[in-house]
């Protein structure tokens, strides 16, 4: 049983982490921390584990947390990690494994300081936590990936990877958790109902995750969009890949089909359709359902994707990470269905 | 390792039983019978099942459901049941644990025969299964209650065991799914969303499952009404319970919170609260949620109950008597948090 | 054509009395006062009003407005509006009419200042407009009533003026935008989708128009409550009125229909229905639909009213009183349809 | 005062002209026709039109319906107005004007044999009812578009009509309205709340629309794909288009929008906005929403536009088609604001 400590443990990825792990037969909650909320019962916050998770919130330096943890999930804004990680790891413990859920260890740190304008305090390399990609066992600590990211680099890898991508857009459709516990006008009931909200058409954060690690797969050259957009919908990415092949590529479905079932072959979170996914078949679950179908005529594919933004698009995926870095099996009480209907 | 049996899984119950299944160490799944799906995959109809059930569904009689199972779930329509529970109890392998989650068997017969308009075939006694109210431990056979029922019956029953109600108006708030899996003009997503049904406004079957058992607690007489309402949610019903006392009873919050403590002393599943529930606490979790206020000039104490309706409501109180009925830990495998956010 | 003063027009009510302007013959809008937004553009704010509304936000004294209006429209927040309507009033041009949608006026001022817990400093007595219940065409000064109100007081009047309610209790569910344009943390979407909110089980401040109007109505006295919750919707508010009547009434349902037919005679606005009401068939609209259902063995009449709050419930019923006080036809500019789907 | 027919009437289209009509000084509805609801009152179905439409259903012919009326609306399929229109065509009185709101007519028959996968009967040419890119002030017949193409074409129209368009991707998303009256399984409120479908990724009907207009617009090659979604929305259509011009264009937001406001000078219903548009700002009304970003190293611009899929992408449209025929001003009963929030 691991001792698993959250550092920022009052959003929506830090009640995920905990909602998780009452699934997983080797986490035990040890310690959760919040300056802000220091004192005051967890459960009083994340009401859905009142009487499951009887911690209280605490106020904790970094080394205080890992005398007490063999996993910490680091669940801080960006900007923020980057100050805490390096005490983290300059601890003695070094079985010590730790999982960045911020933007802070997901970049190159040159792009990084470009996109998120700021300069970047730790500038080690990380390995960027998609399991479906990396081999993360033998690592401590994990740049665990972007919502966003997520979504659309599991639909595209394998074409990426198979150098048949030659123009890209990734049109995104995001539940608004994704957006963060705190109110605000775009998550107003009467904002979001009944709409949906295109933002940052050309210049979301996230594109930098998706163009480097697309990037590194690929041996020709990507022409990569991406568009975000909020819907009325508290989980869920569903990501639509419009992808557009060499003229020459004519593909079939069977062929994508044996292509991506070949990429993500012993993967068990990624599930390819005959179908379009959607949101409900992976709300609340660590599952990545893909479908496609393809445009003959403009050497267009088009690729859809369906996570859970909370769960493989964050907590779900750090504990999918925790378990391959501890030697578990990667799926190890993570293999639940969705909340459906 | 339990081999369990659903018969009539096409639905949202059978659904819900089979994804709860996959959180319980001694439920196997063994068969899950549908006439009009037969030969069909399950994950097909239940797409959050894909890659974690890979069964299909069967046809089969009710001896050879017995034939192969330990425990048998009955979710078929009203007035199907009762056409197949007599031959599942018929049967020689006496240790076989049935729970039928329709309404045949909640009601006295003459009452059921009154409230349904048709006659009952198979009028046995069955034990009503709400476990905080029974001892199910010893039955071969539970009467799963209906959803509105389970809220509105934890609501008020400490109330009426102490005979300090007078007059209730039980006015509930149900998500659609209540209504099941098949397509209708009041699930039609234009006519639900940004609106709220009232129906069968004094007429509900339900009322006849909370009259029947709240009148059995109470050693006074009870004026009581329900009038249910559809949200528009796919989970979960609120049940706002104006509960009237008798005039001289001066009850204080704590004289109420003590009396719904001790009355659910050890029933895991029912969380008395400081503040009034809501469904996004319980959603996805076998937890009822219950908190109150008093209104002193009117003598009326108003109680909120939360649920989802398809877990303690249905399916997941259908695993929480079979825990009993099998002698297993009442909450073995159901103790999740909801799905919060 | 009239010039029309709104001060205070930020909100939702504000922004609701221009939409509704644009369909009226003699509405010109001539003035949108706002301290805080003072020289923005409106449609900024009320972006549904771009190239409809070519106005700014002034800030403006009462005098000024005043001087520039026929028909002033005050929707600011409760305790605001008592310290601008005395120098509205005490203006020479003593025509200008005034409609005052906050709650200062509603009420008895005694009972105000316990219910809100603030002196009220101008005690005069002003009409409660509903213009069912009222003759509003002689006043210079109209109190509007609040929301939930004018669903419930609508939907027990008949019985209450023809002493045939005992007790009453009214289970009312609102659209989030009653609580206004500012976001919280109960209008969050994550929190509200998928849910539904009671709230001042027994406490809300509506209450007390509630029970002043049908008080007044009824000669024999009346046992009054009042629950409110907050659904997933953008507007309107269901009120579900349980109204326990005496045993001896034995009312059917035709006498019902006959004595809200006569009491609601020549009131275009209320629409007596065969059938349940809901909100979709009024969004947007100025109706009030009202069905209903006898529950025989508890002398229960379930009354169910259906309003859009924004509109009958507020900038709607706003302009019924301004057409009267103008000598206009009641329904001049208001008879439209609903928004349905 | 024009007599208007609906040929119909029974479906989201029908109910959203009768609801437009009552705005409309010139409009007077005749008769609403519908086969099966024939002698039924129409706001037992359209219960929003209750005391303000008192007609009811008729089941007519073409030439009693032209006998009646000055403006004949088909609301019919796609494949069933072909065999009415003729007829309504053959008639004497010459001046009544007909706008067909079917598929039928909008396409070169050749290319609605493909699409549509039937014969033509009726092949003659017809405007396609567009005001902003056509005159249709002297037609007799117009065929109004479909919700889809009339938001994308409205997005991409004045850049293809500066041949600045090399490829583009119209990812579009829409309320469910848009799928008719009648429930189905995507309807069904459990699968579409909380939930977005992509659907048709390739080979939806209302793409021939598209690349039938814009490449009118021109002169140089179009790579044009379209990929369709339904979101949790009862209206509303949002149109991303994803807009790749020549590597030399180098337009600024200066530029975009200038050509823009000069494609669209006069044009009343189209604002072009510095923000990007959303769905509750056009909820209800007739307008067309447009913003965009500009993605420099990519060439690419996004263009977001929103409209309400039956007002202007249906009814309203129609009727503004109507008062360009009928010789009133465009506008005319037209210039509401929508239903925000």
């Amino acid at each position: 049983m691991l001792n698993i400590g959250i550092i920022g443990g009052s959003g929506y990825t830090g009640g995920e982490l905990m909602r998780l792990s009452l699934f997983h037969p080797e986490m035990n909650i040890e310690l959760v921390t919040s300056r802000r909320l220091n004192g005051k019962k967890i459960h009083t916050v994340h009401k859905h584990l009142n009487q499951l998770i009887d911690l209280e919130f605490e106020n904790l330096k970094p080394l205080q947390v890992i005398d007490r943890c063999d996993v910490v999930f680091v669940a801080v804004p960006h900007g923020t990690s980057m100050n805490i990680v390096p005490d983290l790891l300059a601890n003695k413990k070094k079985s010590v494994k730790i999982i960045d859920l911020s933007a802070d260890y997901r970049l190159n740190s040159k792009v990084f300081e470009e996109v998120y304008g700021r300069i970047h305090k730790d500038k080690r390399s990380v390995v960027y936590g998609i399991p479906e990609l990396y081999k993360v066992a033998k690592e401590q600590f994990i740049a665990n990936p972007g919502c966003y990211p997520t979504g659309a680099i599991l639909a595209a890898a394998p074409l990426a990877d198979a150098d048949l991508i030659q123009l890209a857009v990734f049109d995104s459709k995001s539940g608004i958790s994704g957006a963060g516990a705190s109110e605000s006008k775009v998550s107003h009931y009467p904002n979001l109902a009944e709409n949906i909200n295109a933002y940052k058409l050309t210049t979301h954060r996230h594109f930098a995750e998706i163009s480097q690690e697309l990037t590194k797969l690929s041996n020709i050259n990507l022409n990569l969009s991406f568009t975000p957009h909020v819907i009325p919908s508290i989980r869920g990415i569903l990501t639509t890949a419009h992808i557009f092949t060499n003229e020459d590529a004519n593909l079939t479905m069977g062929d994508i089909k044996e292509l991506y079932e070949n990429f993500y072959k012993n993967k068990p979170f990624v599930r390819i359709l005959d179908t379009i996914p959607n949101l409900s078949s992976v709300r609340g679950s660590n599952f990545c359902d893909i479908g496609f179908e393809i445009d003959e005529k403009n050497n267009r594919i088009v690729v859809v994707s369906a996570i859970d933004n909370l769960v493989k698009g964050a907590s779900g995926q750090a504990i999918q990470n925790m378990n391959l870095m501890c030697g578990f099996d990667e799926s190890l009480g993570l293999l639940h269905a969705g909340l459906l209907p």
